[in-house]
């Protein structure tokens, strides 16, 4: 006897990165920032007030989403603070996708969004993305074509880091204005070379059906911690902040650290800064022992696998668990155009000086 | 233009009650515990190590699963962690109830329940409760007559504070079993005078169609964590924790902290003692005053304003609007069999005081 919905039955779950337990380990497999949260951030955990924990939390976050909207130049009324992205990405499914219409995203992208439209009852349509990871010229005539009511992109692109221009999505959303929403998944922007002075937020203030979705997982070193937001048009805020989230979605601990994290934006930023730095470097030495990787504005690079090799030279696969054996963590993806690739996360340059010299123990044999 | 879905567009948001935010209030509106979390629980607060901020937590919060599964008997596969208990009940809703098909509920009890079936898409069948608060004799096979797949039960009863025995809930639970799934939702299940031996773990064991519910919110002082868990047969657990559940929906500080709490029960038992102790004396103390509740087996009473007092007799919504006046905060709700009746927390001494002040002040007039 199963009590469960038939599309509950029949679906398989999301599979996270593995979270091994044992210290000592190079972990680059989940997008993490390698630097520690801000000292701003631990001092507000450590104080934080034994009464604040006994009482409900504001239900809204609105101290944060005032301060976030401040940041983005937008209105508390364009924001919503969730359980995480993750949570966001939910909220969007249940509120804009009548359960059977099917669910559009840009393939291939981060592997939840499946694992969302099958526990909600929804098809997907999967869109292919063009040879260099941007979105091809149809990308909109065929999200309308599948009658989608909303539709997933990644930018920067997991797992290929590429960026895909404000202008581009502009015309994305442009075409689907009226018809659905675009949801771009900005998880990994902060991480984007300030100087290309890339800014989706004006596609917020310019567009009725565009929801941006931000983290603190990746940028503010919180992934513990399960705090994200998105912005968005009043119209598509509204219902998903007072129907559809949990009545206390974030909790009042949560609330303060992100309030922390995002008042002392500097801290982070130092972060970034590195990161790109050692991006850089990784890129250009797992280049010289034949990986490339699309140029990345992200915290990672996707690394291919040389294909005509030395004889006996490992496969992306291959080269996935020597690492693991060595305790060295990464992502492979056992799906089309991915599985000759490692996804592997920027770290400290001691954790990648590891990864590179575990590489090089696998290519000497 | 907008984008919501039908049913979406049509329901009205969950309203949570007022969270005041001047200080030296008495407020006794939302049932938290008046005591504060345990020392333990505040030594694990401040001596978070950054770097579980920085990375993401246990997907399954395994170390509280072990732990709560001991604490009740139980094994690991019996228990799923959830961001509050609102999540566990969004996670039923979502797994066990197609939408269309109507979700069914005792009445009344928890207004979150009527607000989850809307934003699901289902309607509700609502099953009024004998004069005295209990489950009708044919509950279970009004249940059946629906056609739910899912009924919720909250036990003790909110907001009479009513308890209704395990014999009872077996009862219903055996008429469903193959059918429906019963909830029962026992937030408030700590306050129960341990004389009576109530323990409704056996049902998990004995049924496979019966979820408890379960938070920390009350009996461990939590509220602004959001941390609840469900106790239920592998076969109603195990589909939210793989496939419906958001993959890190518990963060990693909320896992910590609520180990801790468990852990050291003892510290939160001592709280629930004081509140049992109050809850007699107040009880005694409103009914002196022409106020008459139930007996309560909660951290509350339901105290019905006389119907035929001296003229000029304040009425229950007249009583709540003088309270707020004078910074005391009970709640009041606009619905058939309570509007003549005020929900009150059961504070500390001084507080409850205060609310007989209160009270004595606005009979005088």
């Amino acid at each position: 006897m199963t009590y469960e919905r038939p599309n509950i039955a029949a679906m398989a779950g999301y599979t996270p990165g593995e979270q091994p337990a044992a210290a000592r380990l190079v972990k680059l497999n989940t997008n993490e920032n390698p630097y520690p949260p801000s000292e701003a951030v631990m001092a507000v955990l450590r104080d934080f007030p034994a009464d604040s924990l006994r009482k409900y939390p504001p239900p809204l976050a609105s101290a944060f989403r005032d301060l976030a909207a401040r940041t983005h130049g937008l209105k508390s009324e364009n924001v919503i603070a969730t359980n995480g992205g993750d949570e966001l990405l939910r909220l969007l499914v249940a509120t804009f996708v009548e359960p059977g219409r099917p669910l559009a995203m840009a393939e291939p992208s981060y592997s939840l969004y499946p694992v969302l439209a099958a526990a909600h009852g929804s098809p997907t349509v999967r869109i292919g993305l063009a040879d260099d990871w941007t979105l091809p010229p149809d990308f909109a005539d065929r999200v309308l074509a599948s009658e989608a009511s909303l539709v997933f992109v990644v930018n920067p692109h997991a797992p290929s880091g590429t960026l895909t221009s404000v202008d581009a999505l502009a015309d994305v959303a442009a075409a689907l204005q009226g018809k659905a929403v675009l949801v771009v998944d900005e998880a990994y922007v902060d991480f984007v070379d300030p100087e290309l002075r890339h800014d989706a937020t004006a596609l917020v203030r310019r567009f009725d059906n565009v929801v941006l979705l931000r983290t603190l997982s990746k940028g503010y070193s919180l992934a513990g911690l399960r705090f994200g937001y998105g912005l968005g048009s009043v119209g598509l805020i509204e219902p998903m902040l007072t129907k559809t989230r949990d009545s206390y979605n974030t909790d009042a601990l949560a609330q303060a650290l992100a309030t922390a994290a995002l008042t002392h934006r500097d801290a982070a930023a130092a972060t970034w800064a590195k990161v790109r730095q050692q991006r850089q470097r990784l890129r250009a030495a797992l280049a010289q022992r034949g990986f490339q990787s699309p140029p990345s504005q992200s915290n990672f690079l996707l690394a291919a696998a040389p294909a005509d090799g030395l004889d006996g030279q490992p496969q992306a696969r291959a080269v996935f668990e020597s690492f693991k054996a060595e305790g060295v963590f990464v992502r492979y993806f056992d799906q089309d155009r991915l599985r000759d690739k490692l996804r592997i996360t920027v770290g400290t340059p001691a954790e990648n000086d590891a990864l590179l010299a575990a590489l090089d123990a696998v290519i000497r044999g």
